[in-house]
């Protein structure tokens, strides 16, 4: 809102130089929001190839997917780049009841990475909010029990990313908290913003050195009917049986495709998403619209036939879900090969109507960010924080290359991620293209002026 | 973004108000975030009284329901501002088919104040998609047909509404246009930004001394239907049947409410959207949103405690939709009251996620505004422009009252606008709660600073 007022009367060149961006940028939004791709694109892998956990049959359906389509654009290069990774299989549906004066079944699902129950585990089940409920139980309490990690996000934060951020330690670590006290599993309180029937996945890791132990995610509404039967029944038991386990690595790609610079072809901007997903639901938002976004930036600098100085390339990163092996890959491969990486953009927060950008950087790269404000605040990309980039890129950081994460309105990703609400038919066909045009916008001006 | 560094140490009394403002918004937030109500009262008043378009029995229903709701919370004042109202009734459900080698129905609603075809109108359809191609069709090629305003949503909007603009006098005025050449129907493409089978309706005015013929509205997904036979057909026949009526006005009502201002209670601070709907749907977004909204806001601070100066407001305005006259009566009433209006917010474009205000108003009054910007940001409240308040709040225009908006994200509105789909489903909790605490923290900074 509060534009500078800079004195254009006396930068004639620059006033030229901003009605060309203003035209370039002008020109990449009519070109997606009328001939865009990015849509059916997204639509062709939900329905199509659908959920593609890493390792799994429908995660190399999606590498030859995305191989595929950056093909058919005749981009300059395309090319797989190999990686090791994870291979974890939920196996049948999960099962989980109450066992009170009626059987009650949970709506639950295995966390990524979990062990299975081996059968039928059986045990009392006693709730917490917090680690520091957890450790005041100590080991009396907690041993032989199902501990049920009840902390629902908190709605007081604006933006959503912060609420997931206070309850995802009890995902990744809550089941080795409670393993060291002598747990037999653990049951989660689904991370999401809304009470309802669809129990949400996502990763967890087991400490080096403490036992495994099953560990679940049940439904938001499942975990209000357990609180709600703790009440009138303390001494609770659950039921669980999952056979989920884990299979050795396998091999698997990271998709990439460029666009040749015409004059520092050595110099990268990259920008990218990850081709896997969780296996419920399709991946949609969760990083469907990373991915068809990338692809759609490099698609219309193309289309409209922009040259740009420096190599543009679009990564479609292999496993963040559950390891990052690709983004490891990838950084490792950049370092080897000495390429210099000006900027690395990703889009993994969904595909809903754009805010701005977040970037880990430099402070005067912060500073070049903010040039452009006025130029995106007519594209109502008014969001230009200091901030996290993203999984996919952290890899890349060397106090050099630029790390920006773009950002969508965050208020209806929690409601969907890693559930089976995650498909299709939750994206919004203009909020997506907006956000292809935002980044595609980004991808021009770090190309034109560095960043 | 680009946040002005005021030299804060110089200014101590600066930091304890912009530490006092940053605790009450705060305690606004958390407060409708975690105990909001606007999310259950909109559903109430979607499903308890649904559709309500004006002098409609469910428009009464309507007015019951927000004056025995404003009398729940216990405000300082509640009453009824009689005013009369116009009565269209859209009678049986329309029927329009398209007489090619087979019968093709197409999906279509009466526009709001046409008249019915008295029984059914058979003639053959030529479409335009703009009034100068009308006028180059002249009588001759428009006498005795029905005209098809052909024109779509201009994608390529970054902002819905104005996408909207483009097409609305096709809507309003496109009959009488099409009468003053002998048209005998008008059909319009539907103003909505996706392809779809629902119609939307909208009100249409006839021109002063031109023949008043039926005017309609198909689905997007029947006008390209409809394109499409005109190509092999050019000269196709399409039967119109619809018996909607205008009846004389009724007696009906705006409600409103008021917390006494502990100061200068003769200065007020108003904040509304309208009570009526459309007949199709159920009004969430248009305006059942608005409406809970402004009742949510003076909920709020009643419940943290704040005693206003000024007295502060809620207008539940009745006959938005197709007259304005709960507007116009109160803007006369205002001024027959010599009350002074310091500000009037209405929140009129949809419950979606918050983006800012719009300024109707001084640019003293709009400088005033992005005084807050620093704390509205933080908020994610950065759209902070110049512009149109609402059609509710256009009468009180008179130089010293400040009129503004509240702007929304609009990517999704004219998908479901005045029509069967929007519905109370389509409303998300937490960005209808963010509209409720961006609106009433604007009224708390009105109330304690001025503007």
């Amino acid at each position: 809102m509060k534009k500078l007022l800079l004195p254009l009367l006396l930068f004639p060149l620059l006033v030229s130089s901003q009605k060309e961006d203003s035209l370039m940028v002008r020109k990449i939004y009519d070109e997606i929001l009328i001939n865009g791709e990015c849509y059916e694109n997204l639509r062709s892998l939900c329905k199509d190839v659908g959920a593609r956990l890493s390792g799994s049959p429908e995660a190399e359906k999606a590498v030859k997917w995305g191989e595929a389509l950056l093909n058919s654009y005749n981009f300059d290069k395309v090319w797989l780049q190999e990686v090791m990774v994870p291979k974890w299989k939920r196996g049948e549906k999960e099962v989980c009841t109450i066992n009170s004066i009626s059987v009650i079944a949970l709506d639950i699902c295995a966390l990524g990475g979990s062990i299975g129950t081996n059968g039928t585990i059986k045990a009392e089940v006693i709730a917490v909010n917090s680690f520091e409920e957890l450790e005041a139980l100590g080991e009396q309490g907690v041993k032989g029990k199902i501990v049920f990690f009840n902390t629902p996000m908190d709605q007081k934060h604006i933006r959503t990313f912060n609420a997931y951020g206070g309850c995802y330690p009890y995902r990744s670590k809550g089941p080795s908290e409670a393993a060291k006290l002598g747990a037999v599993a653990t049951v989660l309180r689904s991370l999401s913003t809304i009470t309802d029937e669809h129990p949400h996945t996502g990763v967890m890791r087991y400490e080096e050195g403490i036992p495994k132990i099953p560990a679940a995610a049940i439904s938001t509404k499942s975990a209000d009917e357990l609180v709600k039967q703790l009440k009138t029944s303390p001494s609770l038991t659950l039921e669980l049986s999952m056979n989920c386990e884990t299979l050795p690595d396998v091999k698997s790609y990271n998709v990439i495709a460029e666009i040749t610079g015409s004059e520092t072809p050595d110099n990268y901007i990259i920008v990218g998403g990850h081709l896997d997903s969780w296996d419920l639901g399709e991946g949609a938002h969760d990083d469907g619209a990373g991915i068809v976004h990338s692809i759609e930036a490099l698609r219309t600098l193309k289309a409209i036939g922009y040259k740009p100085k420096n190599t543009i390339r679009v990564v479609l990163f292999m496993n963040e879900e559950n390891g990052a092996k690709g983004a490891k890959k990838y950084a490792e491969q950049a370092k080897a090969n000495n390429e210099n990486h000006i900027a690395a953009i990703e889009s993994d927060r969904g595909g809903f109507t754009p805010r701005g950008f977040s970037i880990d950087g430099t402070k005067e790269q912060y500073q070049n960010l903010l040039k452009w404000s006025d130029l995106l605040e007519d594209y109502d990309l008014e969001y230009l924080v200091e901030g996290f980039g993203g999984v996919d890129i952290a890899p890349l950081k060397n106090g050099k290359t630029a790390l920006i994460g773009f950002v969508p309105d965050s208020q209806r990703y929690f409601d969907l991620h890693h559930s089976t609400n995650d498909v299709f038919e939750m994206v919004h066909e203009r909020e997506l293209k907006l956000g292809a045009a935002s980044i595609t916008t980004l991808i021009y001006l770090i190309d034109k002026y560095g960043i």
